[in-house]
Parts: C-alpha cells; structure tokens; sequence
C-alpha cells in the first residue's frame, strides 16, 4: 500500500465510505508478510526508502531464499548477508540474476548502482570481507563506491599518496582493526564525514575489535562517527544517506 | 594563506619567481599560530572549512582566552568547550561579543546561524547539557538546529507525537543516557541518518556511559553511527556536513 | 512426605510414640532422591510449589531421562531444558507423552497449561529460542502466555500496534538481543511489571548479551526486573509467580 | 484527563460534536505540564497507577520542590528520591507534611499505606539506606513493607531464624552489596518471587555493585529477577506490581 | 641430592676437600632432570615436600608419560592433570598401577592416603570435574578428604544438614560456579579456613568464572580465600598444606 | 550463653523442666545484641572463636564506639578496622586502652598476642597501610606475626636475602600492588601456605588492584590462595587460622 | 629504486631533464608490488631496514607463497608467520631452502645470522612456540639470540642460576603467560632493556594473555617495555633494533 | 661499596683475612640505607647504572627530601617523580640546587645531559605534563632528548612536518592519549624502536588511557613496544638504555 493510497482510504473512512473496523482491518492485513518465521517489514521501504536488508544466520537457507525472494518480487532488489555456502546456493537457485560476492559474504540482486560520492578505505588484507560488504550493500542502495583497499597507517605514505582520492569523496567509510587509528587519520585529511567501521581483526588486547572501536570513538578528529564491530551494512547505509544528503525533509 | 595564494606561490616557484627554499621558508611560517603552548592549526579552516575548536580543560583561563581570540582575529568566530566559570570569565573580557552557555559549558562567538535541517532529541533532562554543547557547536558551524528535549522511551507517547517533526530532519542527532535506547527508537521512525551521543547519565551498570553506547552500537536500525560519550562536538560536526551535504569533492 | 505427614510425625516425637532418633532417620531418608550422579530435590515441590526443573547439559541422555523420569513419576510433570538431540531421544523413549520443542530445546511433560495473563514479546527471529523456552516453562508451570514475536523497537510501529494485546497482560516477559531496547519501550507502554530476557544474539560490542543486559538494566521505566542471559526459565517462574499473586503467604 | 473524559472526547469526536482538529488540541494541550526545565508526565498516572517519581540529581532544589507540589497538587502524592540536604529543606518548604527520610535520600508526601505482603530483607547495615529507598516508594505506592535488616548471609543462622516471616511475604525484595549472595539463598528458602538489588557497598573486586550483581543475576534459584545497583525505586514499583497481583488486564 | 648430602658437601667445601668449583659443578649437574623439552623441578620436591605436578596441556601423550614415570621412579608418586583420553592411554601404559579419574582428567599414582581433616563442598553436578580434581591433588599429597557434593546454596536446607560434616573438617575446599555463593555460606558455618574453588559452570553474566570469583572474593565471612578459576589443583594444595599445620617452620 | 549452658537448657527441655515454647525464647532472646543500628553477632565468637571485627565506614563514631565497647565487655577484646580520626577519638575516648594504629587505620584492644608462625610481607612503603591490618589483625587473634617490609621483586636479591625467614613461617601474607608478583615468587622460595592480598596501589593499567589481583590468582606456584583487594582484616584470618592448624573439628 | 636513485630523479626533475608528469608517474609505478590481493610494501626495507614481514593468517596457501616468493626475490630473504601446515607445503614447495620451524609455526629463508647480544627467556615450557618465534624472527632479522627456557618464577632459583647468562645481555626478551612476572624479575637482575611478551597461556581469571599483560605494564622495574599478547615479531624487531644501537640517525 | 671493593672483600675471605661471619656482616650491613620508612636500593645503582628514582605519593615531604638527599650525597644526582607543591617545597629546601618541574611534578638535581638521540613527540597540549616527567628523567639519565610537541595524526600534516627531525632520532618516545595513534604512526615513518607511553587524557570510552593503551599494543607498526599508562619514567629509562646501545654486557 502506497502512501496515496493510505491517503484515499483515510479520506474514504472520513467520508464514511468505509468503516473504522473495516478500514483498520485492510491496514492490518497490508504491510506485513505472514511467512510465519518473520515478519517482514515492507513497511521499511516505504519509510526508509530501502526495503529491509536480511540478516541470514539463524536462518535456514530456505527460509533466506524465501524471504529474499519475496522482497525481491515486491521491491525489484533484494540483500542477505553473512551467508554461508548453502545459504548462497539457495538464493542463487531462487534469484538466478543474483550476484554471491564470497568474500563478503552477501548475495544481492539490485540494478547497476549509478550514484558516486562515497569513498571505502580499509588498513589491511584481512579487513576486505567488511570493506566489501560495505560496497555490496552501497551497490543495493544505489552507490557504487571507490574501494582504495590495504592502506594502513603503519606505512602512512601508502595513504598519503592516495590523498586526492580521499578528498574527492563526499563522504567516506574507514574500515580497519588491530589499531584502528586509519579512521582518525583519514578524518584528519578530509574535510568530509567519515563513517568508522572497527573490525574484528588482530589477536590479543585487540579484544574482538574492540580495541580498534575505542581507537576510533577517541579520534582527535571530529568528522568521524562509529558503527558496531564488523557492521558494514550499517556504515553503507550511513554512507549512502549521507551521500544523498540526508534525508530529503517530508514536506 | 589561502588557496589562490598557494596555487599563486606554488606558481611563483615553477616560473623561479621564488626559490623552492625561500617558498618553503614561507610555507612553513605562515599556517601555524606561534604560541608557546599550542600550535594552533590554522590550516583547518582551509582544510575543513571550520576553524580549529579549542578545548579548554588542561589550559589556564589566559591561554584559552589568548588562543580563542587569536582564531576569531583570524576566522571571525570562535568555540571553546568544556569552560569553567574562569575560563568563561577570561574569554568573555577578551571577547566581549561571545555568548557563555552555562549549562553547556561553552563560550561561542559566531555569526547568526541560518542554515537549518539538524534536529536534536533528547532523552531526559539530565542530558541537556550534552544536548545544548551540540546547539552551541552547530551554531558556530552556521546551522541552527531545532531541539526536542526529554523525549525518552520510557514514555514512548512523548516521542511518539514529535515523529511529524522527526521526519522534518535532514539528520538528527540522538543524546541519550541510562539505556541508551532513544536512538534506535528514533532511527526506526525517520529515513534519515542518526548521529548518536551516549551520555554518562545513570549510575551503577551505566558504567559512565558505556552502557547507553553499547546499546546504541548494537542498534538494528542501520541509520546510526555514534560518537564517543558526552561527545556532543563530534556529533555536531557529523550532522553539520551531513546536513550540508556532505563534503563538496575537490574538483 | 507431604507437609501433613511431617506434622504428623513431630507430634509422634512430641508425644514419645516416635524416638528423636528414628524420627532423624526418617526425615532424613525421605527427601532426597538417591540416584548416585545427582541429589534430586524433592522437597522443591513441597517449599515451591512445582518440581526442580533439569538442566541437561552435563548429564548423559540417560542420567536425563532417569532423572526426569523419577520426576515424573512422583509429581506428574518434568521439564528438561538444553537438551540436544541425543537428550531428547533418549528422554522420549522413556517419557512418550513428552513434548519435544526443538528450537527451545526443552523436552516437557505436563497436563494442559490453563492459566493465562502472561505476554511474552521477543524483538527478533533469532530471539525466538529463549522465547520458546519461556513458553514451555510457563506450560510446564500451568501458564499459556501469549507470544508476540519480532516486534522490535526498531520498526517501533509493529510494536506500538499490538499495544492493546500488550496491556491486556498482568505480567510481560520480553526477550531481546542486540541493543535490548525492547524492555524498557514496552515497560513505558503498559502498567504491568516486565521481566526482561537478555538474549546472546548480537555481535561485536554485543558482548554476548552483555550490552542487552545494561540496556534493561539501566532502563529508565521502573517496572522493568532482569534475568540472567538467556535464562527463559528463570523469566518464566517469575513471570508465572507474578501471574499467579506473588506466593500465598504461609498462614 | 481521566479515561472516561477521555472516552467521552473520543464519543463527541464521532457523533462531530467536537472537530478532529480541536479534539487534537485538547488531547495535546492537556496531559503534560509545561515546566519550561522538565516535561513532567501526567499522562503516567493514568497509564501506570502511580505519578512520576521526581529524580533529584541535576535539579535545582527550587527545581525539584516546584516539579514535586505540582505533582502532588494533581495527584495527591508525590515522592523525590536522591534528594540533597538542600533538596529536602525546598521540599519541606514547600510541601511541609512531607517526610524526609535522611538514611533513604527521599522526601514523600503520600496518604497512610496499608497493603501489606511486601517483606524488604538487607544484607547489612551499610545497605540500609537502599532498603530505606525501598521501603518509601513502597509506602508512597500504598505499601507498608516488613523490613529485616542484617540478616547477611555469612552468619546464616541470622537469616535463617527469620525463615518463616519471610515465607509470610507475598514477594520479597533482597537488599545486598559485598558478594550479594543473599538474594539467591532468601529465593531458596521461599516460593514468592525476589526482586534483586545490588548495592554498591563493597571495596575492589565488588567493582561498585557489580560484583553483587553478577551473582544475583546468576543464583541457581529461579524465582529471581534484578534491578540495577542501588535501583531501590525500581524494585519497590516491581515488588508492589507483584504484590498487587501484576497489572490488572484492561478489558 | 638430599638435605643432609647437600650439608655435607658444603662441610667438604668448607674443610678444602672439594674444591668451590667441582661443588659447584656438582651442584649444578644434580637437581635437575634433563628432557629437551622441559626442565624438571626435582629440587622442588626437597623445597616443598612433594613433586612437581605434571600440567598435560601443550605436552604430547608420549612426553607427559615419560615426564611422570620420571617423577614417579624418583619420588614414588606422580600426577598428571588436565589429560585427554589420549595421555591417559600413553601415562597407563607407563605407569600399570596408576589410577585414571577420567572426570577430573587425572592419572595419579601414589601411596594409599592415610591423613584427614579436609572437606570438599560443592555446589553443583557440574562442578564434580573440579571437585574429583581436588579428591586426587589431595590423595596424591596423602590426604583422603571427605567430598560432598550437589549442596549449591539455592536450597540451603541440603546444605545445613551437614553443618555437622563442615564442622568437623579442619579445613574445607568450597568448588563452586554460577553464582558461587557457597563458600560465603559454608565459611559462616564453620569456624575453619574455607579454600574456595570457582568454575567456569554457568553461562551469559557468569563470565567463564568470574562471576563466581567475585562473589567469592567479596564473601563477607573472612575466612576465605581464593584460587584460579577451575584450579582444583592449587585449592588441593593449599587445604593440604593447612590441614597439615601450615610449613614445619625450618629451624 | 556458651556451649555447655546450651546443651544444659536443651537436657531441660527434654527432661520437660522448660517448656519447648520458653526455650524457644530464651535462645532467642540472648545472642544478638540488640542496639537499633546493628545486630552484633556475640554467637559469632562461639562459632568462630573470636568475636565480630568492626567495620567502620558507614558507621558514626559514636556507633562504632558503642558497639566496639559492648563487644568488649563481653568478649574481652575488640578491633574496628578502616577508622578515620573521628572513629579513632571517640573509640579512643571509650576505649583508653586500646591501641591506634593510624597507618592501618584500626583500633585495637586486646591482650598480648603470643602465638607466632606468620610471616607478613610487603612489596613497597605503599603497601603498609595493608600489612599493618594485618599484623593488627593478627594480634587481635593472638598472633604476633613478623613482619618483613619492602621487598618487591624489582630488587629480588633483597628478597632471597630474607628467605630463610620466610621459611621460618608456618605461613605467610604476601601484600603487594602494582605488579603483584610477590606472592608468587615467595610461594616458590617457601614450603607453606601463602596467603596473597592484592593492593589498591599503582595508576593506569593497575586498575585499583586487578592487575595484582590477577597476577596473584594466575600464579605458577600452587601455594597461593588470594583474598580480596586490600582486605588485610580477611588475611589476618586466614592466616590464623591456618598458623592454629586449621579448625580443631567439633568431636 | 634505492635512495641514490631516488636522489638522482630529483635532480634531474630539477634540471628539467624528467618533467614533474614523468617523475611521478615513475615513482608511483616503482615502489609497490601488484599482486591483486595485497600491496607490498617494498618501500619498508629501504624505510625501516628489513622487508615486510609476511603474517600468513587470512591468506590462502598460494597467496602466501608468492607474496614471500616475491619478496625473496627482491631481498634476499623473508619470514612468514602464524602459518598452518598447509601455507608451510606451499611456501616451502615455492622456497625450497627455506625453514620451517613447526613450533613457532614460521617458515624462513634468510643468510646465517652473526650478531648477538639478544637472550630470550621463557616462563614455561608452553610459552616456547611464542619463544620460538622470537627466536625466528631475529633470525630473519639478523640476530641469533641465546635463549633460556622454563625458567618461570615460581622456582625462582632456576631463573638467578642463570643471571649471568642473563647480564651477558645487551637486550632480553621475556616471554610468559600465566602470571607473567617473569619480565619484572628478569628487569630487576639486570641493566639492559627487557621487551615483555605476554602470552596467552593461562586459564581462568588469565583472560588469554591478559593478566600476564597488566603484571608487565605494572612492573616495578623501570627496564621493561611490552608488546601485545603472543607477538614475538614485534619483541624480535624491538630487541634487533636495540641490539643494534636503535636507529642509524639519518644524517 | 662499588664491585672492585667487593671483589677485594671475597679475596680477603678466601685468603682467611676476614672470617665468613665479618664479610656477610659487612656485605649486609653496606648497601641499604637504613630510614626506617624505606630501604634505599643503593646497590641498584651498582646493578642498573643510575641511583633509585623516588616516587614521592605516600611519602610526606620530609621523607621525600631526606631520602632524595641521603641519594644526592652518595651519587651526585637525584630524581624525585609525582611531587606536590609541599613536596617540591621540602625537595628544594633540601637541595638548593635542584630543578622543579612543575608541569612535569618533578624535582631533579643531576649534571648537565650531555647524550643526544632520544625524541620524545607528543600528541596533544594536554600530553604535555607526561612529556615532561620524560625530559626530566632523560636528563636525569644524562640524555637532553628534543621535545616535538603537539603533533597529533588528527592533524597528519603537522607531524608530517617533522618527518625529518623524527628520523634523525637514535630512539623516540611516542606520548599520546585519547586515540593513541600517534605511536604506530610515527614507527611506520622511522627505522627507530619507538617506546611508546599512554596517557590518561580523554574522557568517556578512553578509560583512562586504555584505549590509547589497547591502539599501542595492537599497532601494525612492530617497532613500538609500551609501557603503563603515564609512565614516563619507565620510557624514558628505555629510551636512554636504548639510546646507550643496550647493556654494555658484563664481560
């Protein structure tokens, strides 16, 4: 239901065309799926302008497929991530146009993304699965983003050479783990938000990520802002409305 | 030094208008003020478009006064954050003009703010002053944001009847203590990106504020990115560039 | 030994036709089950009014099934939780009648649940086991809650639509992971005291359902009481105690 | 507003003796005060049986005294916890039948209560002031609890003489600091349901409560559910929901 | 090298018979075993009465069978902790007679133990592996202790009934995980020293552990004191030693 | 009411000279102390051989003089630990004989201690406050310990030049902060037990004490029981306990 | 394109023999390798002395081979470590010289190592493999370090017989878990610098390294600086640098 | 007594000149000073190269004074860290000639520092107190270190700035709180051991120095090794012995 339609049948409820009973019957029955292992919200698109992102595990592949698929019929694109190997071959079955990037861990089926602006920089190798996810679910909401990978501060030329790159951003995602200091660095270089993405990756007092997310929440720098340990979906979602310039105000 | 004049010097050099030691000379000279206890950055305002903020905490009333009144010499306005009662004192005889807001603990001086588009919620009284250091902080960034204060979710209706104003936001910003929850709540009924502030509101598992981040870290919505606690400039400075847009990209 | 049989006993002390000593024996021989791996506590019925409940990891399949068994058998009905697959095979063998709730991983036998009053809310899918196990729990002691799933505060209108279901209980149990919002918001909603389920679902600064912990337990609404992580069973007893008037006061 | 005011608004709003817009006008304008320092909750007392509960800290005592005769105006009753010194002598200025109870931190002003069922068991003497805290609210809630202080479990004799008042309680609330043990051996003793406070008594690895909280959170008895440290008003609003059967069910 | 031998070489040394450095050398030859992969302690069984306790982990089955049948050759008791199935295979087939307590993971061999006067306590089923593992610390050091098990705090009625039992131990070993409660309470009831033994049994705020720790840390009963959690075999030595009297003072 | 008049009141009351319901409060009535502000625990001395240790903070000086006095008129001897200067006046002024020890901050009266056998020892000058709670506690038990100050492991050759003292103990307290790694090296230069008390001292890393604590309870050597962070009262007790050869059991 | 290279471009961009577009683009294109899968950093050696050293985990088996085969090529040696056996296979099918030291799990190909002065010491014997790749690493690096092993402090007269093996040193690497004292010991017999590695040998309250880390950061000693849990590289290459005087100032 | 005395003293002994009684009183009675409130290390300046640094919290200032004097006559220069002004007071009254430091809350009195090589950079105007303690304990060790102050990789042009100065360092000392990234920056830009030193400047997630303490430790540069959180003492002690190449090794 769209919102000229919740619209005229409000009006038509007002008119006394239809009942309260019957009117809060069709709105109840409308903008949830009933597949009985989840509520599905596509009441999201609708308001946030993306239909819901599917998170797989704790899902069967079945369950994944379905879910996705149905997004997919409704809303033209579809996201599930941190997919293992069999939930990707489900989605494939179900969604043949689909594009499994194994690294990301993210099976997608969207058209080819147009807008720019956004910039992805992340510190080493093992930090790409999330940088990655970051560009997939930008791809899902429309971005293509320039991915400038493997530049860490420890050899801080590596960066610095990539300066002009950076500033060609209107926005920016630093994914990085061990230390964590590429955000701050970064945000120091720029005059543009930058959206900090702490990984997972290091051993020790890196505690699970932990230590690169309290790096980047203490960042000197005051363009940056965090999201949760390995969560690229959020930073894409940041960045993509960032990008578009935050919301567009209901008039 | 502005940019025309780099390009100008830079120039100069090529065409051996100026020898490359006699330019560096000059280079190096001008961008940093030359107080003996800080190094005043003054090729921030060109770099970021804002000048340096000074935090006033480990700095003697005099030297903040000093510091402050050189950047608004220099940039027409000026922030000091974090003021006592006789860092405010000092910069208010320095600059008369300056506005102290006490319960933010901020002395500004800074054209009247026009742009619009950033709204900051609140979640109980106890974190106004958190909520006023982002006001105070988008002003001298030239944005007057709207404030929506003690809107917690522990009575979600409060919250729940200001959703018309929410949606007017191009981004918002969410300051929180205790649970934390208000941004996740918020960020569920708005499209636009969530700037979050945990505060050190609470007591006993609050842990300083800890608690109110973590849960805002862990938000499901995907629209939130948070700053560190009781950062309320970090937050102000995300949701200014986000508002504006973003950064303009270096042509 | 029914409390009747006690009191019957002591008079007999009392009046000399039962020796101290004999009547030691006897008290002492009665209680406790003797299987040689566990001391099965029979006297929990008569002090709390329904059978220890069995916490199966630790125990064989069959040390499980004896023991629920010889619970069984004495009070007509048995509860094990955690159970995998082997428990569950093994305890059904020896309990057919038994129910077998896999994704709670409980195996229960019990007469017909009547009582009602009870509202288990969960946020998300992956919450569902911990609710599951709430709702067995409460079968087993005589209550059939109503289950509302996946009803985040994120989409905060899924919720907020079944507000009336939500105030229709006398107690509310609400299980979350991730930022374990949902507590306080429904606590803010209803007049009825909120046990609140912290699930391990989450990542990164989840911390294991640490960060959901500290959300509740530093919720601003005042009728909000916490269990450990995970602990259906523990939310379920005291929702049903709740539900059942609090104890009946010893006369 | 009362809910038949309420009811009878909504009635003339069908029947078009009131229009849409004024009815809407009405409904705002009423239910919250308008404070310019606090948004004080009326509507609380209609939703949740009781008026807000006044938190002092960051109010001034002026503050504090004009939220509380304002509430108690309307209401009848009125309760400020964490109160000054400064505090209680506005409070009493204001409200002079007020009681101010010095160990508990709390001013009341509230009719005789006379429901019982309520039983407040403490550790030891440096957690009084908590179980004062409790014991207020309980009163300013309708509830007369029975305390027993001191009864900490390393001389378990002392509890344990105490067994059958506290199986005399409906719910009891347990009031410890230190290793906090006690919650979980009262539960074990009685079938009523035990709301858990941690305090923050206790030096090094008591951590400021956290100590005792982990093992509150963590007794083998199930009929026990936290608050956080020192949440001495949280457990009184639970413990009287308890004892006043849960909510009563809208119908 | 025994005491008496050591002295008389010095004499030697002294009287010019042995020359500082054939002493030397002799000295440094002896205490020492010399396996590559690592260093026995054999002075430690002159310094502290007993031989090195073989630690399996991080040692292949066929070195920690050669390490104990070392020890055993030498000093006529040796124990090993910690073994999988596979060390106990490699450490049976080097040593007929030793017995393998599979719950504990120990292979010990020794003399029948004769002395008396320590008392095992613990709380729950789960807590046996620990508490076997104290049973053959204590007999490999020639102490038979008294185990009794499965009476956990939360129906404190099992442990009162053998208040008699605690009493007449010289000293007492408290093994308990969860909320760790016990060796609070049982240090109430006696008069001797309490050696208190976390596990790691528990699961979400128990930390692994450490909420046990804490508690017992925190015990308001002085007559306590801790070990690593799960170190049955420090606990062991510990009540070894105290049961014996503390060190025969050197004269 | 000592042991023998018990077992005399009991033969009473099965010989029927005193009713069930007179013994009943006779035994209640006598052993609790009954000022308002704390019940003294005079059964403890009975139970434990020697009477409850004062903890002053929370207490006024003049109830922690009151009760210290009651207790040593019943008992003999008194000691109130962690006593600012007003504590110490007003115990001074009750209690002319009784001995102020600022450093340890405890009040003592008591006579003189002949027992020896412990060994007390300290990493630094910090650390005293800490040892001289326990050497104060000790000859409240009737112990005079040694007493061995300011031999940190930093400097171990001022340590091994003591150790024939330190194996002249039945037992020993090792008190240390920062690094904490005193007790473990002393534990493996000796045969007894050592018992290991964390100090608050140190910055950073220290963590009030955790690190200390944390290096004691991982210890290498298994002679090591820690108690909690600067509490020199329980290792006191511990320590006399275990110098007195454990309990003597109950026949 | 070593430094006189680099200096010879220069100048001839100087004299105008290679425009600025040219020099550029030669230096782009020079000092990275292209792999597509990582950047090699081979600016470092010429930077910092030494190649890049190659940390296996994250790379597949061939990826890893051909990054060290690359390097190899270039300069004549390389390291990899934290290698499983299958990156072993491929690396040493690729470098068929090289060493594969299966306990520090490193392989290795670089000239004989000649300079001394670094000794290694070990606490037990499961800290070798972190020993070990110490050992590997200054190897590599140019070193060939004595090490001492099982030489923890519990046995605090096996470490002292070693001292002058240890003042032979002109910089030590302390290796231990557990407790981790062994470094504030080892920095206290000697003069030299001691680099601490914390391992994560431990269990309980070790937390996996980082008890054995705070006892390091809290040591008495002034001498003693640390690197991260289990990261022998980093002690390695700290310990060659100090072995080598620190840096050659760039003249 | 310095080594040549003593290895004049054991000759003596072995040639029958000084019985073994005389010589180990002598040896005992020589190298303590003997205040009763702390044992003066003087035999550290014979192990370690340089007089015990007196760390004054816990010392009154007349202790303070009397032990830096008793030092200062013996080895001709003394450093007293962590004074207060009353310390300072006692410190110069004493000792005329020495130098307070009041931002470093130092007072030193040593020869002029003639050695060269350390650098010592410091992220922000709030590090400089630490900073300091650093200079003066350098000097204290005979080395003027140059001081880069204010650079930190928020701004990475500033420290860029310096690149040059940085690698002209033999060593360097890396002072930073809040993100603490300015270490693992500056070892990727030099081929020097960077001795890295957090601070407690931050707030909120920086616990104190932890965060900056966790973004050291994990650092991808492997030249930084740490000490504790504002421990400029132990970095300088580091940075000077590297500087000095080491221990000169005993021969």
């Amino acid at each position: 239901m769209d919102p000229s339609a919740l619209r005229s049948l409000l009006a038509r409820v007002k008119r006394g065309e239809v009942s309260v009973e019957a009117a809060e019957e069709s709105l109840r029955a409308t903008p949830f799926g009933d597949l009985t292992y989840a509520t599905i919200d596509h009441h999201r698109e609708w308001r946030q302008g993306h239909p819901e992102i599917v998170f797989a595990p704790g899902k069967t592949p079945d369950q994944a497929a379905t879910i996705a698929h149905q997004i997919y019929e409704r809303s033209g694109r579809t996201l599930v991530t941190r997919v293992s190997a069999e939930h990707a071959a489900a989605l494939l079955a179900r969604l043949p146009d689909a594009h499994y990037e194994k690294r990301a861990r993210t099976v997608r089926c969207s058209p080819q993304a147009t807008r720019t602006g956004i910039v992805v920089v992340s510190a080493g190798t093992a930090d790409e699965p999330v940088a990655f996810e970051v560009r997939e679910t930008c791809r899902f909401l429309g971005h293509e983003p320039r991915l400038i990978a493997d530049v860490g501060v420890a050899g801080i030329h590596r960066l610095l050479r990539r300066t002009e790159d950076l500033r060609a951003a209107r926005v920016l995602v630093a994914v990085a783990g061990m230390e964590g200091a590429l955000a701050g660095v970064v945000a120091g270089l720029v005059a543009a938000p930058v959206v900090a993405v702490p990984t997972a990756i290091g051993y020790g007092t890196g505690l699970g990520g932990l230590a690169a997310l309290a790096t980047m929440l203490n960042s000197c720098a005051a363009n940056v802002a965090c999201v949760n340990i390995d969560n690229g979906v959020g930073a894409a979602v940041m960045a993509a409305l960032i990008a578009d310039g935050g919301a567009e105000p209901a008039s």
